[in-house]
């Protein structure tokens, strides 16, 4: 079976990997992925264990081809998804624990076997569902604020939720730095926040939704997200690096909550020749483990992301993955509200964008988050009304 | 407050952390310190917070100096504690959640204060208590192997064990690929493996442990901590990466099990200017959330870790820190089991030492670790009457 046989994003027999391995000829990759496929599995010596083994268990190299960077070369394993069982952290250990202590190892593409694809949850409610929960028409981007900062009290950012519900946002999340502090901890905030946002609705007729933070800590998670489905919400904000991606799998399997994820800490899998791909692991990983949105950092904004991995990341969200749903990226990170337009124009209208600093920098948040909404859904009545005149 | 009022290791009021910045100039590097300490509070930019919430909320830049590379400064942080509250992933958040997304940071000290640093669990056994496990006098240094390969039924690896223990090792660790694999699922394999311990440990009067890998499913992670308890087991091996330092955190707090912490996806935060450095990252914070031995990737292995970053996780590992105890630095990664005694005379014995494929080697594996454990105990001893003599 050789690389072609196998459309990318598609699902296949066998567990493949590629990896982008820096070497400075054929022979010395050939020799990299040789090394890979033994340490991911038996983590011994070629010629220390029995043939059978060798063959059952070590992983294929499939294909090995140059890439299109001089000195890089793009390597295809693969592996019997009996290397793995059924626990998601032995996953990532397959296709990054150990190597990632090694150099010039990228991990750019996973493909898993349908079987194994179908034990993972995906997105629980996927584009569709959350257009669902937010009332919001297929034709049209949404929209989401983070309350903010740290250091407000539960009624301040409650204060924050009701405005920013009753010029339309569709989502209102916690800030992923509000976790149980002090001046707002988890329970009145949770409270409050939900509070406001149901008082706006009832006055608007709107179907905004409040997202509460609920990154750990474990032992009080499950307390935690049955306060915040109490208390009203559909849905929470996680850091799947912050609190462990396998316990993010386990809340979009048992919670009916839906889940927007934040890319805290993903920034040291992000390197030139080394890591995980941001599109594999904030594209495929996190949908995989169950986020119906997944957050990061758009093109010029604060942080360094290049446009094409930008639309990477949206389109492995929302490609074809098995039965998984499709989920809504999510940029963020410096979105200049009056810019929005524009990035549905590139994105398409399937993306969730989160405005912050650019609205909270205005004299009156709730006009400049009603002005926000409004362009928004001008631009995109325009938009249907040009593809139907088309 | 600077920074020379503040033992690195020690405690202090605010949280401190030290990064070192990369940056042209010291402007540029107080610039970024500051870009810094708004980012990871409140995620807004100065001037669109009241005064107040800037005092108390957003970090304090206490010292930019040269580092001694061209082109680097280091910085230290303060922070407020209720910037965090109780939450360890807030803590982790704080620390490098945000700005792990950009370029020329590098977290290279974590100071607590004491009543923080005093909520968290630290090593529940530590050094004194896992050479009480084991019945390893304090002039030796220990042994721990890997059983292995995945792939191996749980009989076979049970015969490892044996095999293993009679030889005298200390610790005997599933392989941390070892998960639940149709080979030699958890159940039946902790069940065999441990009564081979327990047999072997009874024909020779040994105190020889067996510690399997409980790495998630988180759902499924009480089961298997139970299991293993019950079986007879006084320890486990655990990924903290791949399982989230929260859960590692929370099986310290509530399980009596010792914790071999294994660093799986770890190398992506180890770059050059970049990322968590190795002895902040497996030094500080994986003893801090409870592991009572780390794994790293000794120098001269199949890793590339320098001997200077060896010896800064060892001295974090086992330093005076709050109330928590001293954790054992496990070596490991291609350790030659001929060149133990070496690295006892580097490292000191308070060290457990991680052999594998140079017994695997062997053609008698049972032989060739029985060799070792003479060598190290004969070396142990003969330094132990150096030391008396002196």
């Amino acid at each position: 079976m050789n690389e072609e046989d196998a459309e990318e994003g598609a699902v296949a027999e066998r567990i493949r990997l590629a990896y982008v391995l820096t070497a400075a000829n054929r022979q010395d990759a050939i020799a990299k992925a040789l090394d890979i496929v033994f340490e991911q599995t038996v983590e011994l010596p070629r010629g220390t264990i029995p043939a059978s083994l060798e063959e059952r268990v070590v992983g294929r190299v499939e294909a090995i081809d140059p890439f299109p960077v001089e000195g890089q070369w793009k390597a295809v394993l693969s592996y019997d998804p009996a290397d793995v069982g059924e626990d998601l952290p032995q996953l990532l250990n397959l296709a990054y624990g150990n190597i990632s202590l090694q150099v010039g190892i990228r991990l750019v593409d996973i493909q898993l076997p349908a079987a194994m694809l179908g034990r993972l949850p995906g997105p629980g409610f996927g584009i569709e569902g959350l257009r669902r929960l937010c009332g919001a028409e297929d034709h049209r981007a949404l929209l989401c604020v983070a309350v903010k900062p740290v250091g407000l009290s539960a009624l301040e950012l409650a204060d924050l939720c009701l405005a920013l519900a009753v010029a339309g946002i569709d989502i209102v999340k916690d800030d992923h730095g509000l976790a149980n502090q002090p001046m707002a901890p988890f329970a009145p905030r949770v409270a409050r926040c939900q509070e406001a946002v149901a008082k706006a609705n009832a006055a608007t007729g709107g179907h905004c939704r409040y997202f509460p933070n609920v990154t750990g800590p474990v032992d009080l998670l499950a307390e935690r997200l049955a306060l915040a489905r109490d208390a009203g919400c559909r849905g929470v904000l996680v850091s799947p690096l912050l609190l462990g991606p396998d316990t993010v799998r386990w809340i979009a399997e048992g919670w009916d909550l839906a889940i927007l994820a934040h890319p805290a800490l993903a920034g040291v899998y992000f390197q030139a020749q080394h890591g995980i791909a941001p599109d594999v692991l904030l594209g495929s990983v996190f949908r995989m483990i169950g986020s119906d949105g997944v957050i990061y950092p758009n093109e010029g904004g604060r942080f360094p992301f290049a446009r094409r991995i930008c639309e990477e990341i949206n389109r492995r969200l929302r490609a074809p993955l098995g039965t998984l749903r499709p989920a809504f990226p999510v940029p963020a990170g410096g979105i200049d509200a009056a810019r929005v337009p524009y990035w549905i124009d590139q994105y398409g209208v399937d993306t969730l964008f989160l405005v912050g600093s650019s609205l909270y920098g205005q004299p009156d948040v709730e006009r400049a988050a009603r002005h926000l909404v409004e362009t928004v859904r001008r631009h995109c009545d325009e938009r249907r009304l040009e593809s139907d005149q088309v």
